[in-house]
This record gives C-alpha cells, sequence and structure tokens, in this order.
C-alpha cells in the first residue's frame, strides 16, 4: 500500500543501507497492517539530473509516498506520522549530511489489488489472515 | 491521460513484452478516449533497489497508474475497472509467475495539458475530433 | 513543494538545458514561495521503454508534477497556472519538435516536511524568513 520512491545521491547508499531503511519503514507499516503492502524502490540520481532551486544538488534525498491502505483521519494523525517518519529517517539523511524532503499523498482504496486480489478492509478477519500469512489471498467480504 | 508507470525486474519482459503490454492498456482506453491520452513508462529496477516487506524482491512487478482524463464516480465503477485491469495483466505477471500490485491515483482535469492545449470534456465534439484524428489541437468551449 | 518528474529521450536535453528548465521552473514559483522547495527530477527513458497510443514515442516529453505548499483554490486559477507554464516550457518542447503532456497532482500539506521540519504555512513570518534564507529551519506557529 505504502509506495516509497527514494531518489537518492548515487554514492548516498550502500546495499545494506538500503536493506536498512526498507526495513525500517516496513517495521513502522508492520504494526497495523500485512508487510508485503509495503514497497519501497530506491532510484540514484546524478547531479546533473537533480535539481533544487533551480541548481543541481549533489547531497539530496527526495522520497514522495503513496499512502494507499490507509487515510489519516485528521490533521493531528497526519502530522504524528510524519514526525515519526521524520525522526525515523534522519538516521540515513540528516545525521549524514544529506538534505532531505518528504512528502505523503493519499489514493483511492478501490483502485488497488495486489496479485489481482482487492486487497481486505481496516480490522477485518480477511486482513488479519494477510497479516498473519503475509500474503493476499482471495477477500471473503464485500 | 492515464500514465502508467510499470516498475519490472530487468529480466521480465522483452522489447516485443512490453509492446504487447502497452497495446493491451491503450485498448481498455481507447474505446471511450483519444489513443495518444495513453502513455505508459517501463523502468527496470534491480533487486537491490526493489524491496517489498523490507526484503529484496525479484520477481515482482509494481505498477503506478495516473488518471487524469475521467474519474470514476461510484466505488462500483473502480472496481470494475480493476477486475478488468487485473484480468488483462495476469498474462504479464501471475501467469509468469511474477508477484504484482497496481494501484490508480485521480488527478485534477484543469492541471493537464498536451502539447500546449487543455483536452475536451468528456462527450464533446471536440473529444470526438481528437479520437478521430488521434492527436491534440485546440478545444473549442469554454 | 513541487516536485517534477520529467521523462524525457536521452538526446533531448544538454546538460545546461536541464539547468535552463529547472531554473525556469523555479522562477515562477520562487515569486511565491522559497525557491528551494522547487525540485526537478530528469529522466531519460529509451523508446522502447515509452510508450505514448500503444507505440513507441522517440520524441515525447512527459511531465508529471505534485503540488504540496499551495493548492488552487478555483479552476480559473488552476488554467491560467498551466495557461503559463505550457507557454514557458513551449520553448524546450513544441518549439523543438517535441510532443509533450504535462499534468499536476495536489496531495496534502501535512504529509510533508523538510530536513525534518514542517514547512510554514502560506503568508506567514515563518515562510517569509524560509523565503529569505532559502532554508529551512523550525516552524513557530502552530
Amino acid at each position: 500500500m505504502p509506495l516509497w520512491k527514494i531518489y537518492h545521491p548515487a554514492d548516498a547508499y550502500s546495499a545494506e543501507d538500503k536493506r536498512d531503511i526498507a526495513q525500517a519503514i516496513t517495521s513502522v507499516y508492520g504494526r497495523v497492517m500485512p508487510k508485503f503492502y509495503v514497497g519501497v524502490v530506491f532510484e540514484a540520481v546524478s547531479p546533473d539530473n537533480f535539481f533544487i532551486g533551480g541548481e543541481p544538488h549533489p547531497r539530496f534525498v527526495r522520497i514522495a509516498v503513496d499512502h494507499i491502505a490507509r487515510t489519516f483521519q485528521s490533521d493531528e494523525l497526519k502530522t504524528a506520522f510524519m514526525s515519526r517518519m521524520s525522526k525515523l529517517l534522519a538516521t540515513w539523511t540528516s545525521e549524514r549530511g544529506l538534505d532531505w524532503e518528504i512528502h505523503v499523498d493519499e489514493t483511492p482504496f478501490e483502485l488497488w489489488t495486489i496479485q489481482g486480489h482487492f486487497p481486505p478492509r481496516e480490522g477485518t478477519e480477511d486482513e488479519k489472515r494477510w497479516m498473519a500469512e503475509n500474503r493476499a489471498s482471495p477477500r471473503t467480504h464485500s
């Protein structure tokens, strides 16, 4: 459900860093939804293809996220989530001298399938089964 | 209008596969809108840049779509569209042993131009002309 | 805030072109918001990975934008913005014989941080400081 796209300088992250980042992100979502919902795509961008404020920026990490499975019901929940993620990600950004920015969009739940299955609604037995089995299977509720 | 971004393992698709996929997608939209609205971008992602549930996934296809020209007016229409697309895409995903996920976002009609022209509204004479000529031209309605 | 993704043929733009494009885009936003809000990512796409209407298109530029800091309050403002941007970008698209398309999405203000800071609201003293200093700093309003 969340699809994370992380644009980063080519030399910013090792293969191990990327795995650590993906696992840290997954651990946050994984408490309340199936872990396999979490997709993370890394894309190295060279400085001449990456501009901030009209200038090439060789030390910038830009993260764009789509949320699908959950929609935050208040501004307080939104800022709480972003605060938490910002602290989590500081390890691989601010604390390494990288500038960074992140934004999240929310997209329609009904326009989403995994393995051709419509994912279950939040809190249903189907969702519990998807979490327990960590894989998609047919939904039993409408 | 629809912009499809298809992240896939490098060895998953031949040039012919990609063309077949793009044409299959285009054929669905092309019945109700100009074919040239349909953009499809393929991006090969190596396993160390592609994580599902915090683990590298070498056999995963992740599709992210933006819809602009049309907005579904009910949840039933949304799920009907996704069911249809899921069946269509199974040929190049499930049936080849690839795991996969797709989600669609809907974006504002007024924030969209092609060749500098604002695309015509659904059902207008302008849209019929765009479909018949399969190219953009100035809109005659406001 | 605006994140611009520009898919283009590999030979369409020189390094200088890309800088010119990024600066032209930034100059529009920079009058009303901090320049460093503007991120532009260029991605060269080969013809066999880029389909328009189901066919490879070797001369197409596809631009996808996310707006975060500002939401247009009327359709008139939306079309005015798109008209302006379309004219601006014609220099690097239509006038070079490239076909092109652009669309903009609007995403939630509260789901956005820069350097771990929540950006200031429009028109606040904090925003003026961010503009004057062209960098992020803690927000003093709630």
